[in-house]
C-alpha cells in the first residue's frame, strides 16, 4: 500500500539558472521521517514539426551532460507561469524559422518522477510556413529533415535515446497511423 | 551549426544521495565561456512485466515531487557500476514478486539531455513466475494488473505521465503488434 507524504522540513541546497535543488525532510502517513532529495526545473515545451511531406524537422544540438550532439525535436523550458502553447510557438520559430497552422496537444511528461519536478508539455504541428530560424545568442544547432516513419524506426533501433523526442514520435505515429485507419 | 564544447571548471555544490550537482564553466569551439548546471545520476532500470495473459504488473507509489501517487512500471535506481540486467531483475522481484524467463531490452532513454545524466535501461519481461513482493524497506506501493492495450491507451490519453513507463509501454505495443502481424 503506497502512503502519502507531507514535507516537515524544506532545505534549499542550490539555487541555479535552471534548477534549484532541495534536501527536505517528509513524514510518511505510518509517522516514518524519510529524506527527499527535489530537483525543482519550471518545466519546458517540446514540439514534432511535421511538414505536409510527411518529414519531421529535428536539430541536433551538443549535449554538455553527455559530452556529444544529439538529434532531438525542438524544445525550450518554460518561463515561469508562460502558457506553454505560446512558448512551444516561439521555440518552433526560434530554432526551425517556422510558423504553424495547427498546434496539437501531444500531453505531458514527466522525464523523471523519482525526484524531479519537471514537466513537458509535447505538441505535434502541421500547417508549417517557413521563415529564417533565429536561434537564441549561444544556441547552436543544426536541423534536420527526416521522414516520420524513419524517425519512428530510430526511435525504435536505439538512435534517439532523448525521452522526450521518443515520446513524442511515437504518440505522432500513433495519431497518424489511427487517423489514415479511418 | 552546432559547437563541441569542453569542460574548462567543474565545480560540485551538492553531493546528496540521489543526484550530485555541479556548475560548470565550458568553452564552446568558437572560444565563447558559458554556464553549465549538470545534475548527475547513476541512471536506472525500468521493466515492463507482461504476463502471460497479455497484462502488463504495475505499481502506484507517492511521488513526493507531484505531491501525489502515480502509476509507473516497476524502476529502480542503478549502483555505481551495476549491471542493468542484473538491476532489473531485482527490482522485478522486489517490487512485483515475480522472476521471468525472457527479458527483451527495449533500449535506453535519457529522460531531460540539458542538464541530466540520467540514462534508465528499459526491458520487457516475458514468462513470469510470481512468488512474493519483498518492497525496501520504506517503499511503499501498490500493484495493479492492466491489460497492455489499455495501458497504452492510458498513456495517450493522458493518464500516466511517467516518461519511462510511457515509453516502455509504447515500444512494447510496437514490439508485441509487430511480431502479431507476422
Amino acid at each position: 500500500m503506497y502512503l502519502n507524504e507531507t514535507t516537515i522540513e524544506k532545505n534549499t541546497v542550490f539555487e541555479g539558472r535552471i534548477v534549484t535543488v532541495r534536501s527536505d525532510k517528509a513524514r510518511l502517513d505510518d509517522g516514518t521521517v524519510v529524506g527527499r532529495e527535489l530537483v525543482i526545473h519550471p518545466g519546458g515545451v517540446s514540439v514534432v514539426p511535421l511538414t505536409d511531406e510527411g518529414e519531421v524537422i529535428m536539430v541536433r544540438q551538443f549535449r554538455y551532460a553527455f559530452m556529444c550532439p544529439l538529434l532531438e525535436i525542438p524544445a525550450g523550458k518554460l518561463e515561469p507561469g508562460e502558457d506553454p502553447e505560446k512558448a512551444v510557438l516561439r521555440e518552433l520559430s526560434e530554432e526551425t524559422g517556422a510558423a504553424c497552422r495547427e498546434l496539437i496537444s501531444l500531453g505531458v511528461c514527466y522525464p523523471s518522477v523519482a525526484y524531479l519536478t519537471e514537466k513537458i508539455h509535447l505538441y505535434l504541428a502541421r500547417g508549417l510556413d517557413f521563415g529564417t530560424a533565429h536561434p537564441d545568442e549561444g544556441e547552436f544547432l543544426d536541423v534536420e529533415r527526416i521522414p516520420l516513419e524513419k524517425a519512428v524506426d530510430m526511435v525504435l533501433n536505439g538512435e534517439i535515446p532523448d525521452a522526450k523526442t521518443q515520446i513524442a514520435l511515437l504518440k505522432t505515429w500513433h495519431l497518424v497511423t489511427e487517423k489514415a485507419a479511418r
